[in-house]
């Protein structure tokens, strides 16, 4: 299991500092929702919590890429997690066949949960 | 899984913003204490961050009502979730037999943890 | 289950105005790094959310130690929860016989949750 609690703030002013920060963290098709626009960095400070959570999940073995884990969102805008390369090998190492996340933003805090079952 | 987070003041002027909204999101067995007295905002925003960590995890397909989930506390004061109604159908409709919840407020932030297993 | 939020700041005056507090919480092997180094503020608020995290999973039945439970780190810096005494006997009456932990700490807010399963 992993949790992880950023203040949205704090996420925000390291992506400004930093300015490949938010390509080097997320896909293309995460930083954008469903309807095709930029997400908030309420949004996206969730989705950093999520891939920090989950790397905490797999024992944060180092070596893994942040684009091998994106948080990908159904039709009724239910998160979870797709895996490849780099995190989907480290996960087939511990036996984990299974993941299940949660975020949350609200008031300059975004927080993510995730479980990796196996 | 769900996980919510809430800071208290956000949820507290909400709910001087708007009168009813305590009436609609808790039950009146929610609003007060097992001693009788009436919770806390921060106690109530707690069940707020519960109640909205189960619709995370149920996967908030909408139609729920707030009422049709309870927080009720054990004897030793150990948190709960009682489900009925449209909940308990969504619940059922994913096959969940088991929730397990955990509450926590302190210093302004109040959150919760949701499992719904099965 | 069991949530916890620790505001870093609140948990760090409390240790200031309570000199004994720190040695009350945590083991001498937790007040330090693997490095021999003495533990920051924010890294013992996560492990006191951790210690209140598992008390809430074990139902908070009170008479735990503080010292009966300890977050210990692998060498790859993944904790994990030691019981012993007054914890190991509350999750043995509970047939918990595997406890999974995670940590959080940023830009203020110590977090911690912990699974019991069994």
């Amino acid at each position: 299991m992993g949790i992880d609690v950023v203040p949205i703030e704090r996420f925000e002013s390291a992506s400004l500092r930093t300015a490949e920060l938010i390509d080097r963290l997320f896909t293309a098709a995460e930083r954008v929702t469903p309807a095709g626009t930029d997400r908030t960095p309420e949004s996206l400070a969730a989705r950093f919590a999520a891939k920090e959570a989950l790397a905490k999940a797999l024992g944060a073995p180092g070596g893994m890429k942040w684009h091998d884990a994106e948080v990908v969102v159904d039709a009724g805008g239910r998160p979870s997690l797709e895996i490849r390369g780099t995190v989907a090998a480290r996960a087939a190492e511990l036996g984990v066949n299974s993941l299940h996340v949660s975020l949350s933003h609200d008031g300059g805090i975004a927080s993510a949960v995730v479980i990796a079952e196996g």
